[in-house]
């Protein structure tokens, strides 16, 4: 992931670092006042602008897929390495799929507006308090063009202003997208101001955009550990994201045999890239199926390095190292270690978790009630694959990304963790006593 | 406000910035093993703690009141002000007004385990987002010894450490207090490293606890401007603050003239120094009563800076600066302008507001709902006084600060505030397609 600041240094030097922070402090201005305007539209209205911009990227495909053509060849002379090209390259197919989403972003409920909770005070006065947007968003990303028109969507709905830095390797592929979304919404009365890209693919601007505490209000990074790393240590900005998602499962020792199974292998296997993929299991010494576990995993492919008594049930398994348990292998490799009950899996999950997701597999719901309190992540399971956390599974139609921080927005951050609130106070003339 | 600066600067020199980051590091340490034992506490025995903390520090007046007296002597001989040594004073009534708070806090319904929504994700999956407590809080704070017990109160309710930083000049109120309130709520079982107080005063450890992300999850600053200005400045942790309580009181055309009269007197003039005093007040063009509010106001012994209509109200108001409006006084003065309808109150407001509290006065429910939804603050106000931005005055018993961030709390802060949720999710073995 490291290609995309070598991209980033490789590109910058027409701008001095004092011109990219003119750039970035006059795009969040006018960011901030076109966020103003749109806080005001209705559902139906952020909705119809969202459906013109589906409408204007299906009629621009041409242009955009050029655009694409010159990023690819680009990158191939760059010598980027097969994965990042897949990465970067649009094609008919996804460019609908990008269409869609943005569709399926304007169907999602508003939560503009809506009402968390109401009370009374000893005064008489009445308080609400209720959803309003968070203000103007910066996202940074890196070589999927997909997230210039997703990031937009979500952040549109919400009723946020978003300026976008997209990677430099994807910088003809993203002016396309956003000149034909910016059509699409404007031409139902959202300020082209609301969604901005970055002009300038100068590293020094996303410092920029990092220290703008009071022009930009929250940062999102969306990519690779170095990018997320790089954006949570600069940032002067609150940072939704998570750095790593090292999620444990656990195999309490009254689960299920065959669910047991099941679900490890879905949690390692199913993808093993995404952050919600197992990284470590934990089988605890009494269930009775360990080594029928560990055999599916070794058997489809897994490499599993284990502790003394993990490697003590299957030959195949290697030694783990004490960076073993730290790691996010995002790749077919998985630690394994045998613990004694409850309270020392949760001491390894406390020790070595990322904060992320974790699972237990029980059929004793006092051990599943104390796991789901006790362990201190973001997502907790029981009797559940752990590839499950994500926006789109949780229900919430989309995400912007997942979020391990404690404060604000946890997990799967969609349209509602885009939101924020105010206390709206209604009196009848009280005087504070 | 300063002084609290200049008495750290005064006061360092023993430990290097390494030995203040390595007591930093060491106690939070501490603090975030013991809130793992406070998160399991039920609401019962975190009420009992608190209620023992209470008696504790009733029983131990006279030692507390003796260190008090030292702190006064301290102060005395160093020239602080009488304001200052009026904040630092304790007395008998002081003393039990702190326990009360104490046992106040202990009888707020404790947010920790609270089900914030739940829903059926479209695999069958069940979820549901629970509240938990935020971890280790630092709070950083200036002359008043009872902030450390408000603050060790709320905390501890909420399931949460504290790591404690008060004024050099507080020093020893600050040590009894603590060691009173740590001994009380030790007797009950609570980690006695749940609520720590720094033991240097070196301006260093401030340093450190700003910078210890990973191991401080959120600060509170509470004292004055400067003190807040830093802790936003040099943080690398959340902070949970307001800067300034810039609040903007709109009589629109359609006011009532006695409540306008009424709350204008009371936004301004019943306390002046809180900050959810009236700052700038916002008079309609076509509001028939302007001269009897500015009057009222006037006779009441305040100060009045207006722009040019304003003046033309009453030859007692002075000339406003541009600088005015952007001025929380704290003091019996307040800025004046008249304004041509309600976007044009919106305008100043976005323009000068600090995002605290705006209130709106109209009989017109359709002017009210536009300025509550539009007017873009933490707290916004239909007919009532903006002095009751409090959490005691919103019901919520207790206040840890009034937060004008867009992430996580707004408002006033109390025990909700002070936790997070996690999202746990109940499955019957689905593994993800």
């Amino acid at each position: 992931m490291d290609t995309e600041l070598k991209t980033r240094t490789a590109d910058s030097g027409q701008e001095t670092p004092a011109d990219c922070e003119q750039i970035v402090h006059s795009l969040a201005r006018a960011g901030r006042k076109a966020q103003r305007v749109l806080a005001l539209m209705s559902d139906a209205e952020k909705a119809d602008a969202l459906r013109a911009a589906a409408a204007a990227i299906r009629k621009a495909a041409p242009e955009i897929l050029a655009a694409n053509t010159k990023d690819l060849e680009a990158g191939k002379a760059n010598g980027l390495a097969p994965a990042m090209l897949d990465r970067l390259m649009l094609d008919e197919d996804r460019l609908d799929a990008i269409a869609a989403a943005i569709e399926n972003v304007a169907s999602l409920p508003d939560p503009v507006g809506q009402e968390i909770d109401r009370s009374t005070a000893p005064s008489g006065l009445e308080l609400v308090r209720r959803r309003i947007p968070i203000g103007l968003i910066g996202i940074i990303y890196e070589s999927r063009p997909n997230v210039t028109a997703d990031a937009a969507a979500l952040c549109l709905r919400s009723g946020n202003a978003a300026l976008l830095r997209g990677g430099s390797e994807a910088v003809n592929s993203n002016r396309a997208l956003h000149a034909a979304f910016t059509e699409g919404v404007a031409s139902k009365g959202v300020p082209a101001e609301a969604i901005q890209l970055m002009p300038t693919q100068d590293r020094a601007a996303v410092g920029a955009m990092l220290k703008a505490a009071g022009l930009v209000d929250m940062i999102v990074p969306r990519g690779g550990k170095s990018l997320v790393e790089r954006v949570q240590n600069d940032a002067r900005v609150p940072v939704l994201a998570h750095l790593d998602g090292i999620c444990h499962t656990y195999i309490h020792s009254a689960a299920d045999p065959e669910m047991a199974k099941k679900l490890a292998l879905n949690a390692k296997m199913r993808r093993t890239g995404i952050c919600g993929a197992m990284e470590t299991l934990l089988l605890d010494a009494n269930f009775p199926a360990s080594q029928e576990v560990v055999a599916e995993l070794l058997d489809a492919g897994c490499e599993l390095r284990g502790d003394s008594r993990a490697r003590s049930l299957d030959s195949r398994i290697g030694v783990a190292s004490d960076e073993d348990w730290d790691t996010e292998y995002l790749d077919a490799v998985l630690s394994v270690a045998v613990v004694d009950g409850l309270d020392a899996a949760l001491e390894h999950i406390a020790s070595h978790s990322s904060g992320h997701t974790e699972a237990i597999v029980t059929a004793d719901e006092a051990a599943a009630a104390r796991f789901l309190a006790e362990a201190d992540s973001a997502i907790v399971m029981h009797n559940a694959s752990s590839q499950f956390a994500d926006g789109g599974e949780f229900g919430l139609g989309a995400e912007i990304g997942i979020a391990t921080g404690r404060l604000h927005a946890r997990g799967p951050v969609a349209l509602e963790g885009l939101t924020t609130y105010k206390w709206q106070v209604h009196g009848t003339g009280q005087a504070r006593p």
